[in-house]
């Protein structure tokens, strides 16, 4: 077991997610005995403390067993230790720990949330920052909490352009970070919710603040065309998280009948539908399909957008988009919480400016030709090199592919095959909640790939899965 | 009753904040008829709903009282109105509204936290900007959701210089807000902590939000040199928030003797302190005072700070320094919670180098200089204009001083005759919690007016406080 330390993550961490990865990836097998803590630390230079620190960790997620006077051993991976274990009887179990993010680099990098580097407006975005910043007007106090005014008037007419977004500016809130937006949106339905609906499979960011805040996960399987509103009524809730546009992780687009049902469903119980939206502008094939949130005049839908795929991550601008019956609450609550800004006000009024002068509308425009060579390229490659032994689930829009894999091998050893060989895709089991059994499903994501290598990295994908075989 | 609509604010916000303010400075009394809803929308040009929404408010909060078929009334001001009220027997009650932010323009405005814009290296940091995003290592997709490592690593070797702070990069984590570390703080300690005790008088973001995370708030009396520890002892809470270095708003500075009580209490109580240094960074005379965090090798300390003072608010990057014995729950609520980065990863890579390179601590030492030269300008008005009629509470540090005011009329009157004279100060009395008293206090703050404007200001203080008398 050798494990390189770097300076950039916690020793504990490192130690912890490395001697995780050998035991999901069968290097460290049952009954395995690991070092002991001393000998790890000495071997490592470092003090025993963190080394303790990731033994206690591995011992209470159930990877390790500590036996006394005997040492540590591995034990059978936990069952399904990747997922959230939805508990109705136990809300209060400590959910399990989800692997950090993966530093390692990749010849060929299938990252799910990477953007393309080379085609942000590098140039654009530094003349606007700099009027900002040279403006006389443009003020360095503390801006308004609810989100630049102006910003908010560009991002209602962008949605409205784009994604077919009924708003006015007055119902955005501006945040740095979406958990944040989603922390103020769980507190603001507190009182009047206290389970939530999600897709099955589906992104867990959104469900997990709601949990630490209190409220029940239930989670609803997937129809065909969506979710299934019948089991939505039989669920008893009256507040779903859902992505109409392009279902994550399985990239179905919800039907408009199922639409309709959904708002009908909404409207009968007098609850709410949260959209998330991530990837709604990247539709490279069909009719565009606009928002939920736009099909009626006043519906009780809360829109969730962002600028990290549309624009960069690194931006940290995220927005809400609140239905006119919460602006009381949600005002009483800033007010309450004295919230101030989240989100710099000089990124804040760069970004107002990018969209005023239409150069937002243009890189969307640009981007999407762009994402839909790589999608193209991408099924072609699988066509070519991975035919017979995958099935493409979700097409046709966002960031990536999922990929059910017809292996006797589990997810999580097929991404570390490819790991091997220097491909990252990502483990798609990971999204399905119980009582459903997840697939061997794989992610392969294309946006952040450049274009030439897509190709050769599918070629070594096929390699690393079926060249020993 | 005149009210100018903006299209800044949501107009029911608008109505309700002129309103009450017309009660709160007496030019609506008690029993005074309001117009009704339907009058007052068709004279606004307006829907009823805004104007519905505000009357509802109203009454909510005791203002205002509705008598059916004979319409809306003035009450009596609810008191204490604008003060938490902390009723340990109804931790449900709602929390009062606070007013929101004042936009009229002031010729002096004495605002407690603006800074002064004409200061700020506009173009080393314009510069700083540039090359970010010009670097090539510079990355575009999410970053460290700790806060990027490299500013970090600035972030401890600068507080260690200027605060006296032990600590590695490791235990900070950075934010975009203060509110967003609050909630992930009040997250951290939920499971072991049940109580919060803060100073009385004190600052009410960081209770507001614990509370709102299900809290019991104990408010602790202050004693001549900072919290008192034999009261804190008698609460029964394990978890204290104070701003030892320059108490908010009283100014008071917590002695030595203090400090080693407070550490040992901490220590005994196996709790944790929360270190509020909002303005450390900023004393003018007598000897500097070193962070509490920094004075034991392993203190239960907590430490919070930011750069919207230092610095600029329109920057949006706070930070907390964790102690080592929360690092682990700290990344086990990060990753179950799925968080990102929630700064700009553009303005964290800009103010690293804005540290690196020195210009950080240049500035503070010129701001420094500055802001001294602005509090003695201010202290020297206050003793020729005011000598007679107000005691300076607390002095020497930070960006405001309060003023006790011997009077009969309300803090609240005192801040609305200097409205009408074009001078912005603020209602100290806010700040004070049951079962104390608010004295006749008033804040003054002096970072942001120019110092040529200060004397001029306070003249016009004293004339609309006693040229009619």
């Amino acid at each position: 077991m050798i494990i390189l330390l770097n300076s950039d993550t916690p020793h504990y961490l490192q130690i912890y997610n490395h001697i995780k990865s050998e035991i999901t990836t069968d290097h460290l097998r049952v009954n395995d005995k690991l070092p002991s803590i001393r000998k790890l630390a000495e071997f490592l230079g470092i003090s025993t403390t963190p080394v303790e620190l990731a033994y206690q960790l591995l011992v209470s997620e159930g990877f390790v067993d500590s036996r006394p006077r005997a040492g540590y051993f591995v034990q059978n991976i936990p069952e399904p230790y990747a997922r959230l274990e939805f508990q109705q009887e136990n809300r209060q179990a400590l959910a399990p720990v989800y692997p950090s993010r993966d530093r390692h680099v990749y010849p060929y990098d299938f990252h799910m949330s990477k953007i393309d580097r080379a085609a942000f407006p590098i140039k654009t975005w530094r003349k606007l920052y700099s009027e900002t910043l040279f403006d006389e007007q443009f003020e360095l106090d503390y801006g308004n909490p609810q989100g630049e005014a102006g910003l908010r008037q560009e991002i209602a007419q962008y949605l409205h352009q784009f994604r077919g977004v009924q708003c006015s500016p007055e119902q955005i809130v501006i945040a740095g970070d979406q958990s944040f937006l989603i922390f103020i949106l769980s507190s603001l339905l507190q009182q009047d919710f206290k389970e939530l609906a999600i897709e099955n499979p589906g992104y867990f960011l959104i469900p997990s603040l709601f949990r630490r805040m209190g409220y029940s996960i239930l989670p609803i399987p997937l129809h065909q065309e969506g979710i299934n509103v019948e089991h939505l009524y039989e669920s008893g809730a009256r507040l779903v998280v859902t992505t109409p546009s392009h279902q994550f992780p399985t990239g179905t687009t919800m039907s408009r009948e199922r639409r309709w049902a959904l708002l009908e469903w909404a409207d009968k119980k007098n609850g709410y539908i949260i959209e998330d939206d991530y990837d709604g502008e990247f539709r490279y094939y069909g009719e565009p399909l606009p928002s939920l949130q736009g099909l009626t005049p006043n519906p009780n839908v809360i829109y969730l957008g962002g600028f990290s795929q549309v624009l960069a991550p690194a931006i940290s601008i995220h927005y809400m988009v609140l239905p006119q019956n919460l602006l009381e609450d949600y005002h009483r609550l800033r007010i309450q919480l004295m919230l101030e800004q989240s989100a710099s006000r000089m990124q804040q009024i760069t970004l107002q400016r990018f969209i005023e002068r239409g150069f937002l509308a243009k890189h969307v425009r640009k981007m999407r030709q762009l994402y839909k060579e790589k999608h193209d390229r991408l099924l072609f490659s699988i066509e070519k090199y991975l035919n017979k032994t995958v099935t493409v689930i979700g097409r046709d829009a966002g960031f990536h592919l999922l990929v059910k894999v017809n292996d006797s091998r589990s997810s999580e050893e097929l991404v570390a095959l490819a790991k091997d060989k220097g491909v990252r895709v990502a483990n798609g089991a990971f999204y399905w909640s119980q009582p459903l059994e997840p697939p061997t499903t794989i992610m392969i994501g294309f946006a952040g790939i450049p274009l030439d290598l897509i190709e050769e990295g599918i070629k070594a994908l096929a390699n690393a899965w079926y060249s020993s075989s």
